[in-house]
């Protein structure tokens, strides 16, 4: 069986950080717009919206809280948001008893729908032949991200999509075989970790990263440790950023 | 400019839940369990895992969780989890302080490698031609579903997708205008969203859902509310679920 461009597409994905001045055709971004539209949702409540930054001053604020200094250079970026403000207000219109909006439940599905939205956009921009890059790191400082992005009560920042006419060519990042992130009917564990990931931690060592001039990369076990020991104090207590933008943990203790 | 063949498809997503008996080809799951590999990560981190569930008995119970009974006679259910259990494996066992493996920003990154994980795989297997449905449902009763699935601490049942061999043909389901959804540089609010939707909670109404024996559908705004009013205590509490999956909220107070 041959891989249809869809596919082809899909397993070509690599994340692009430089992209030349011009900017993305108009006929292009419509046609993301539709595809973001068209994108599946939980409940079919359309609980996500984008945010999409134009402004250089706000570009360049996303670059320090991201602290990734091509941010400020990019050609479009997305901001994907769970947002139950704007079903908040349809249902106050009613009148109708809306406490259940602020539920955790409500929030995760706004986080499902925010990102498969991006994934949806990610997927089409790439099949017209555009470089993107998922933005993670809007959430180093999520106070500083809502303040930016004007984010009322009821919404949450959950990931940003960078994109653009891609001006280099990285190397496919080698992935953990799928033997270790895949079981059937239930999850299944391993005896050494280290053993499994032994041929995958070599393969690695001879990845280069281009955001680091051409340099090779440590191992995966190696990185990971890195960045767990690299602990971010305000990253860590995201959840009370989502507290203070009105959802409500209901804990029982 | 024209609609490529991906964009086509992602224009032309709808839900199915009824497909034929036949199973989906090996050569077809063998590119979307590539497809899932290759999908774009948080930190390279790959805090996903998928559970693929063909055991009859376990479909059924996750029938009864889901309370859809079409689920029990679907060909193939992945389910997209949240994985920092590998991850903290591979910490222990290097006798790295792997403690912020639980923190709540470990937990989203995972949260997001799982739904961007099941967007990628959907949007390959519609390419295939082959029909889809999210399961948000599994997080009616996420203790017995993580109990199912033989779960681990520092995981978590993110989100499921069904698909097969399609055998209906529903209507293309209206979505609310991106107007309404996409903003530039900020926030946009309105004075009425009662006003500003009118049309589309007109438009919904001529919507047949092939779920409910071909009847129309309310507008948006009654569904909504009828959903609000619909509480379900269980799906509320989800971030109590979390906590006993061993992730760490670090809550100011």
């Amino acid at each position: 069986m041959q891989y249809n461009n869809t596919i082809k597409t899909q397993l070509e994905h690599r994340t692009i950080r430089e992209f030349t001045n011009e900017p993305v055709p108009e006929e292009m971004l419509s046609q993301l717009i539709q595809v973001a539209s068209r994108t599946a949702t939980s409940n079919g409540l359309q609980a996500s919206s984008i945010i999409r930054v134009t402004d250089p001053d706000k570009k360049k604020e996303l670059a320090d809280i991201c602290k990734q200094e091509y941010i400020a250079r990019m050609p479009e970026i997305w901001i994907f948001i769970v947002d139950q403000y704007r079903n908040s207000r349809i249902a106050k219109e009613n009148n109708c008893h809306e406490e259940s909006i602020g539920d955790m439940d409500r929030f995760f599905q706004g986080f499902t729908d925010a990102c498969l939205m991006a994934d949806n956009v990610e997927n089409a921009a790439e099949s017209l032949g555009l470089g993107t890059v998922y933005l993670g790191s809007i959430l180093n400082d999520p106070v500083r991200t809502i303040k930016l992005l004007n984010l009322p009560k009821l919404t949450f920042p959950a990931l940003g999509l960078g994109f653009g006419i891609p001006n280099q060519e990285p190397q496919l990042k080698p992935r953990m075989d799928m033997e270790l992130r895949m079981f059937e009917n239930g999850y299944k564990t391993f005896d050494s970790y280290m053993d499994e990931i032994k041929e995958y931690d070599e393969i690695m060592q001879t990845y280069y990263d281009l955001r680091d001039t051409n340099n090779r990369v440590d191992s995966f076990s190696k990185q990971l440790i890195t960045k767990l020991e690299n602990i971010n104090p305000v990253r860590q207590k995201i959840v009370n950023v989502i507290v203070d933008q009105g959802f409500d943990l209901k804990l029982d203790k």
